[in-house]
């Protein structure tokens, strides 16, 4: 194995090739992916066995095997991913914009890839299909670093990627594998090389790279959602959103960790929190919602910026939507906040004003992902203002390009007065 | 003065009620702007006259003394650009993108501004106005830091966007100035509240600050351009963009640095390099080059990889449009490179292949600029591949949000079954 600035310099290199490839090369690097799925089955499933058979021996917990466990039906499933995107139409060189600059003279901005991407996942395997093949796809190169338990599987899984490129002719160095902690440290220093880190796993994960690395990091480090019970709420929709957004998924980074209650709607809380500890949800709340709510701990300070990752609810007693908001700004995460009210001012205020990558209205915060906003695939949900905000799908891994053809255009001509600028749109060639 | 940990948030909190204001009050600020500017021409213009005065003294060179003036007519300039500014379309809330995710549940992704911003820019206070009004129209909060040279032009100038807002009652807070290097340092130190930093100034300012701050970086440290002329390149032509690409503005980022010459052109190259020679060029070259050329001293290896930034250009002689290519992404910068050919099949790759943010093909790489792009404003180049590439406008400044309006809808029942997604592409409301 090489060095890591020399791995980083390779993986470069092909994709360069890679992006620069007809993209009907790549969709049929993606076709052959698919089959090699199901040829090299018994290969990945007799690896996933070996990391299973460690895992169990290092008493990994139940939920973490599961997640590591391949079988023939979640390969199944990836290749149908996989020959889903081999058909999506190639998003490479898709113009974005064309202006006649002047007769004879034309600018497009086209869609290109981002270029190098780290991914740096824990153990699901799966993970490695699912963000090589957006790669391919998207023409990047990634390096793909999984969790140790998964190193059997991660291997066998990034061989079969290598190869359904090498076998359409594209560098299988666009796709590498990489295993350990030491390699990681050396790559998030190769900013020359690397254009984009995406860490998939717990929010230290996210917080250690962030702060480890001057390539930009795709991602969230925490999700600290809110759920705003006007006065005008529907007591009975109210008691709906923070039950799913608590209770659906209580580890996901958009279930709601903070309740924020207008004092108007106190009178309704009673039911909402018997609704909320029926479910198995703790309740910590302030000292005016507590005298209504039938069980609840007293909340601390550091309770309205945790994330829980449990059924554990803090729950806070506001005086209005202003004090609400400033809540918000001042303790989430900007990832996403929600409101429950029938008073349609209270809705628009709340949509136009907080600052978060996400803001529902009358919806629970659970609906905050790339699959259920319809982006097909999700890299990852970004709390970040740059480049790509919220649920991001593969318009997050692209970037673009400005061409400009001429006939021997010289800038010298306009500065003079001689020429002038036509700068007229034209319609993009789709 | 406050803190600048303070003073960051300060403008963190004016930009957010600047962002959720109507747009009608941005462009009335805006319009009141360019009163402002006419109305306190006298201020201004005595303001400026104090730095002049202290710049004489310090005997700035006359080119920078230039950029420091400021005339009744550059004010008119300044005043005419704010107004046009005025009444542009507002472009937050403008929405990018609508899906009906099931009956009565609507997501819309929302155009917002990007927060706060840190600018930090040399002599010329025109930057103030011309950043300080964009900023206003795009809904963002901007810290301004100025050059020492400038310092009672800037505070003067700064005073009239604030009034302007306030006049308004927009939050005067989210336009600040500040001053010195040690402010500077804090700023850069800001991650949570400062979103940008878009330093407009030498390669060493923005080297200097890409390597001591955790904020993204808009802009570009270099620009190392290349002309690659084809075997097949018309003589005249060539020479056109050579000359124009080399002299137009020599000290501009998008100035040819390198001509990188197919062998086949070499009997061309003789007339070519007169052509430069005639207009004060002085040409480095490489052995095969330096035969036909009739004045020209040995390019050393740091030659490929120097932004001069003055009258000398880099002559490399090339097998073909591979050889060019690899050169371009072993020393470029991927700021701006250009092909010049007749061979279309070479134009078509050289588009295709060149990994830069701006890729031309018979055009001079003078024409890499967001004026003649046609953005209006332009804000910087990025050589950044993350958020915005090459000649960035009011876009660069701009992120998204995602609204979602619901009536009660929670994740669980679309997770169980009882409810599907209909993910319906609706056409955006402009």
């Amino acid at each position: 194995m090489p060095g890591m600035p020399e791995l980083a310099r390779s993986v470069r290199e092909a994709q360069r090739r890679l992006g620069a490839a007809e993209g009907a090369r790549r969709s049929a690097s993606l076709t052959r992916l698919a089959a090699l799925l199901d040829e090299h089955k018994a290969a990945l499933l007799d690896a996933n066995r070996e990391d299973m058979v460690a895992a169990e021996k290092g008493n990994l917990a139940p939920p973490l095997l599961r997640r590591l466990e391949l079988t023939e039906a979640k390969l199944q499933t990836l290749a149908e991913g996989v020959s889903q995107l081999a058909r999506w139409p190639d998003p490479i060189g898709k113009e974005l914009r064309r202006t006649e600059l002047d007769s004879g003279l034309v600018l497009r901005k086209v869609q290109s890839p981002l270029g190098v991407l780290l991914i740096i996942f824990e153990s699901r395997p799966d993970a490695v299909i699912q963000i090589g093949s957006l790669a391919m796809r998207s023409g990047n190169g990634v390096i793909l670093k999984g969790g140790a338990e998964a190193t059997q599987s991660n291997r066998a899984l990034v061989d079969c990627l290598r190869e359904a490129l090498a076998d359409e002719g594209l560098p299988a160095d666009a796709v590498r594998g990489v295993e350990g902690r030491e390699p990681v440290a050396e790559l998030l220093q190769q900013d020359d090389d690397i254009d984009l880190v995406i860490p998939r796993g717990s929010g230290r994960l996210v917080r250690s790279i962030q702060s480890s690395t001057r390539i930009p990091v795709l991602g969230h480090a925490e999700g600290i959602c809110h759920l705003y019970v006007d006065g005008s709420a529907d007591p009975a929709m109210a008691r709906r959103l923070a039950v799913d957004g608590k209770c659906d998924y209580p580890a996901a980074c958009n279930a709601t960790e903070t309740l924020l209650v207008h004092r108007a709607f106190l009178p309704h809380l009673t039911s909402l929190g018997r609704a909320l500890t029926a479910a198995g949800v703790e309740l910590r709340a302030d000292d005016d919602a507590r005298a209504v709510l039938e069980d609840a701990r007293p909340a601390a300070e550091e309770d309205w910026s945790t994330e829980y990752g449990a059924p554990i609810l803090a729950v806070r007693t506001v005086a209005g939507l202003d004090d609400a908001i400033e809540h918000i700004h001042r303790y989430g995460s900007a990832h996403t906040d929600a409101v429950v009210a029938e008073d349609e001012q209270v809705r628009r205020r709340f949509l136009r004003e907080v600052d978060s990558a996400s803001v529902f209205a009358n919806a629970s915060t659970r609906f905050a992902d790339g699959f259920r906003y319809g982006l097909g695939a999700e890299v990852g949900i970004s709390t970040s203002r740059i480049h790509a905000r919220g649920p991001v799908g593969v318009d997050g891994l692209l970037t673009s390009r400005w061409l400009l053809e001429g006939q021997g255009q010289v800038a010298g001509d306009y500065g003079s007065g001689k020429r002038s600028f036509t700068h007229r749109t034209l319609p993009p060639d789709d």
